[in-house]
């Protein structure tokens, strides 16, 4: 698959049609999806209307702008316009088709951007191996034995898998970075509130950004940039400003204070977890380590409040649909539907004093780096999964490293190791770093992920029978 | 008693020393305090000591402050060096005495006051009366067969009796504003996070607020002026630097939009309540109404996390000394405890639309006027009154129209009407009028309040009695 920046730039240039990358992209989606199980609506019509008409104001003289032509698609809870956004359960199945497009969808639309389908994810993004009780897992390009991570596991293997070049999902507590890393594709998870979530289905809303997925960095920017806007259907609690990285993705990192997270984030993983990290902090010739206080207790608090909101959103259908919930996502919604306020409470100011803490950590240093997942990819069906000799839940604890950086909204570029099989993941499968940075700088986690793109050290490593 | 500012004129000008306004302030305490009970401790050593440092300070020719010499008391919540914070409980006397004093009682002693003691309030600061179950019920200057209002009765009631010029109390569903209205005087709640609570018992975190009552409007304005810091054990989410209203207390009201509260805030009270706020209205010329959508669902909502975050608050005590609250101050921490989690979400969620909702309303209008209290002073252990035929509990519904306000941290000045017979009250007793702006905006509920003061229409009335 080309990069969306190349299409992007050959459309623009008349090199190529946007009709003509829409029928190779749709070509693909229907040779290849059917091992991964990404999709579960494409698009086709809309996809041939979009690129048409990106044809029609090319030939007349019009810049359909900077995703000209690019084959895009979404995690199944963003609305696309008569189509019934689900995501991911079948209860949703019963709402009407949306009436418009979700902002972020407008937003890629308005860019240039051609819309191939939805995606799979867990049921309403609650889970993070997109083993989907009603939709069939999803199959991560890299084996197609192995789970694509959750709960954006379709966005991911999408791109992964050759399918499109771009794609958005969702995180709650690390539903963009966990497939990002099994999948090895770039992605980011951005400051809380700094992209709209105005038509898509929320989750846990005090947790819940919206993000995409590329293969590559500039790719990466280049999206991110244009998802950026101001809606009134969802406005942050203090505006920010337009931020884009592409003008200052080649600023470097010197005088930038990077360090390692020790302490929660350099044990209860594989070896390869922590390899990573080391890998990435070399090529940044970075030493120093630091602590997040109390991280185990901010992802504590994350597990809580999520059940709690989560519980809350979907409460009538709990009380009147119990049995069409994947069984799974039904019985921790329960839970939270029932835990006693004081645990609320009590979790709620544990997640305030964590933030606070976190806070003066940035002070000290600009740039975190940390592991995006415990291990790579485990197979699909596989319950548990050994971490330092005791078996443990495989779903829980893929967020382990996710949960307490989203708890605190901070935003994240998840990127690839370009060589797994150097941090020793089995076969080879990929993984990823989280490199993390104070609220609403994802610059300087862009510019430290292009230093590391630009070493070598960080890269999507191809899939095997990828045509590249 | 003269006011605050006059003393603290005498005291620098050395016209009068703080020693013998001190010793007078103490001697009226000790006649007058047996019948009103606002007073569970008073410092006299403290107080004396306090006065001759002032005294010694005038000698050397150094200046005290804008408190100079002003005697000044505070609600039992309020940590002073040496004495145990009892928080109107049983429970806390087995406390340690404090080993600090709370900031804003430094902020006052720095600024020269003279610290006489601490005031009765209800348990914990839950509920509207100080019919405290351990220190006996505060006594109303003005009936003293009838409450004073809570939960910070002793602070309103030590101020309207002449006891000291100032005190300081804690708001966090009305508890200034609701003693303000019943013992007519002025009282300030000011936006929440504008005065730290640092050092001070915390009830329900995100709605705590603290701050001053008077007899004057200068006095009011010149305290709050003195309270306002930077304190980093209990900083605001976004510091707004100092913003001092004694400078521009003179600024008029030219311009200003103003309106009365309609929907909720003009019904469910007696007619002494509405006719306040409409002679307040009449004497500002203000005709215009407007509405603050879902007042009624943020006091519903403000009521639910009160007792969550209360409950989590006092969990151990509750776990282990359940039988040594007020019982109906523990009923409501049970009942907070033991709420389903999604209730407080739900709560949570509630507020938030109704803090997007109102702050829309605000820009249309500058200031909002509403009645402080729906009656007068209730007597003291009377349990219900009669609201539009319907016999209705009197303490909660004392708040009725301070909790949808504080519930989402707009500043309020409270202001007593001169005389308060033409509104209609039994027997004259006094009632306020909320004066409501903007977060952050406290020198417009100042401004409004001094065209009130200048128009003669709002004062603190006299007590039968008090040698003014």
């Amino acid at each position: 698959m080309t990069s969306a920046a190349t299409i992007a730039r050959a459309v623009r240039a008349g090199e190529t049609t946007a009709a003509a990358v829409a029928e190779a992209a749709l070509s693909t989606i229907a040779a290849r999806d059917p091992a991964l199980n990404a999709f579960t609506t494409i698009t086709a019509d809309r996809a041939r209307a979009e690129a048409a008409a990106v044809d029609a104001a090319i030939a007349q003289g019009r810049d359909p702008g900077p995703l000209a032509g690019v084959p895009v698609a979404v995690k199944n809870l963003f609305d696309l316009t008569g189509i019934v956004t689900v995501a991911g359960s079948k209860i949703d199945r019963d709402r009407a088709p949306a009436k418009a497009d979700a902002y972020l969808v407008r937003r890629m639309q308005e860019a240039g951007a051609i819309m191939c389908g939805a995606l799979n994810m867990d049921e309403y993004a609650y889970g993070f191996t997109t083993e989907n009780a009603h939709d069939g897992p999803c199959h991560n390009p890299h084996d197609l034995t192995r789970i694509a991570g959750g709960s954006s596991g379709g966005s991911a293997a999408a791109v992964a898998g050759g399918l499109v070049p771009i794609t958005l999902g969702s995180d709650t507590n690390g539903s963009i970075r966990v497939p990002s890393s099994l999948c090895g594709i770039w992605g980011v998870k951005p400051t809380y509130g700094r992209l709209s979530r105005g038509g898509s289905t929320m989750f846990a809303a005090s947790f819940d950004h919206l993000g995409p997925f590329a293969r590559t960095l500039e790719d990466l920017a280049l999206v991110y940039d244009v998802l950026q806007g101001r809606d009134a259907d969802d406005p942050p609690q203090t505006w920010h400003g337009l931020a884009p990285v592409l003008p200052g993705l080649e600023g470097g990192i010197a005088g930038l204070r990077i360090a390692v997270a020790d302490g929660h984030f350099a044990e209860g993983g594989h070896p390869e977890a922590f390899a990573a990290v080391a890998l990435v902090a070399e090529a940044l010739g970075v030493g120093a380590r630091v602590t997040l206080p109390d991280a185990a207790l901010g992802r504590a608090a994350a597990f809580l409040i999520t059940m709690c909101e989560g519980a809350n959103l979907h409460m009538e259908n709990l009380r009147t649909r119990a049995a069409d919930f994947d069984p799974g996502t039904r019985d921790r919604f329960l839970a939270g539907a029932l835990l006693p306020a004081h645990w609320l409470s009590q979790a709620q100011r544990m997640r305030q004093a964590y933030r606070e803490g976190v806070a003066r950590v940035f002070e000290e240093v600009d740039v975190i780096l940390a592991p995006a997942t415990p291990f790579s990819a485990t197979k699909i069906g596989q319950a548990m999964v050994s971490i330092d000799g005791v078996e443990m839940p495989v779903r829980p604890n893929l967020g382990v490293f996710t949960q307490p950086i989203s708890c605190i909204g901070l935003p994240v570029v998840c990127a690839p190791l370009a060589e797994p099989a150097r941090a020793g993941t089995p076969g080879g499968l990929p993984i990823g770093v989280q490199i993390i940075a104070a609220p609403w700088r994802e610059d300087l986690c862009f510019r430290v992920a292009r230093a590391l793109e630009a070493a070598g050290i960080c890269a999507a490593p191809p899939v095997k029978g990828d045509v590249a």
